[in-house]
């Protein structure tokens, strides 16, 4: 998908929503159990009802390994649902993968061929080699790990360089900049890390940004969005467990639906402001 | 997998040797194409030929998700294989995966449940929290990448922190030393940095290190070994393609088998040396 096509849907929508797909068997109302395939049955329902207030679906690769091949089948079913019923969707496979030559080249055929993914989150730390063979794919995105929501984030992302005192984040974040341009990359900034995202804005006008920990993780969609939201949108707000198990009964899927609604009504608000 | 099951098991074997199964459609001889899984047959002859040589195998796992679903059907079944034939195997899953609470947990069900992997490799850009679910299996063990063997390690992994001075890659292996012990805690450590092996070592003198880069990438065993071998051995030794690719006819799995033997009898001139 182009830069241009995922604004002109953001826009359109009203939404930079993007729903996370981390399907727990043991969270998905009980009665699709009875089914042959649970987990991509939960999906397919989430994503009928949420598909007119997301832009975005992004399965996470852990929840679909657990089961093994059986969980990767899911995945495959998931991914082909999504692309011929909502071809609009940028799909994000929440892989964070991270390595070099000949195995990069491999991951990427994995979720670029094998599977139709529009991006992929990866891991910077080994450096430019890791990103590469993805940059080969015109209309496929790389979502590059810079500074992420959880508590462990300062271990070593907030180190400071000598001696241009610069922390790892912004570090990736302009090296990564060398790398492709606001067209094939993104960055994962975590929205616990509010004050933190102006200034990565201020560095980055142009490139999306994939921003997680709103809602379930704690952090205010508002603050987010005042820091970091631009003239063509530039962020993608990911929600996961506070939308796909908003309901656990037979309507958890018109439950999800009504959720996604709300947020988009709060994001159009926060795009109407933008555009004022 | 305990630390004296696999330090026993290298000294029994003479052998500090892990093969890479980095399995490649397009590299395996063309008749194994005829039959039902290719991947899974290839794998099954070359652990046939190299295990008495061996003390480790370690499936890429980008090699098998590039082909979906059946990929993950064809890596099941070897982690199967090498378990129910070599039980005395250490199977390293090559994943490098890298994500925090829930995610990670899914993770390492993935590798430790599901499939029964022995160690994973892990990359340690979102800190502690990455590592820390993986510890809680008995038995099992985290690889997490230190100082790789590319081009572009130097992007991040050598940048100096302000204002200790101490490289990325260091202050990873110091931070990590924290959360476990050498015990379930290996570090991945390229070959092609020789020179700042030995300083690794000096600071954990007890890890295993997991050295990839040997061979095809330039990489020389008797400098590896020179730097960072330790009277319990301490050291593993990736070789992917010079093993699994050294023939490619009917013969290739004893081709494979012989080649392992010859960087077996390499590595136990350098254990004896050890001993002495």
């Amino acid at each position: 998908m182009t830069y241009d096509a995922l604004v002109e849907q953001i826009w359109r929508k009203n939404s930079f929503l993007c729903v996370g797909l981390d399907t727990d068997l043991a969270k998905i109302p009980s009665f699709l159990h009875k089914g042959d395939d649970p987990i991509f049955e939960f999906n397919r329902q989430i994503i009928d009802y949420t598909a007119p207030y997301t832009v975005a679906y992004k399965p996470n690769l852990a929840f679909y390994e657990a089961y093994g091949s059986k969980g990767w089948q899911s995945l495959e079913k998931t991914v082909q649902y999504i692309r011929s019923h909502y071809p609009e969707m940028f799909i994000i496979a929440d892989a964070k993968r991270g390595d070099i030559g000949n195995t990069a080249n491999m991951y990427a055929r994995a979720f670029f061929e094998t599977l139709d993914f529009d991006a992929i989150t990866l891991s910077p730390y080994m450096g430019s080699n890791t990103v590469e063979p993805f940059l080969k794919y015109p209309g496929k995105w790389v979502i590059i790990l810079a500074l992420t929501s959880n508590e462990s984030a300062a271990d070593f992302q907030t180190i400071k360089e000598q001696p241009t005192g610069i922390p790892l984040y912004e570090k990736v974040i302009k090296t990564a900049q060398q790398w492709g341009s606001h067209e094939n990359i993104m960055f994962v900034t975590g929205a616990t890390q509010a004050p933190m995202l102006k200034q990565i804005r201020n560095i980055i006008p142009h490139h999306f940004l994939l921003v997680p920990g709103v809602g379930a993780q704690g952090g205010s969609l508002n603050e987010v969005a005042a820091y970091t939201l631009t003239p063509q949108c530039g962020i993608i707000v990911n929600s996961s467990r506070e939308i796909i198990y908003a309901g656990n009964d037979e309507d958890f899927a018109q439950a999800a639906g009504e959720k996604a609604h709300s947020v988009q009504l709060q994001m159009k608000e926060l795009l109407t402001k933008v555009l004022s």
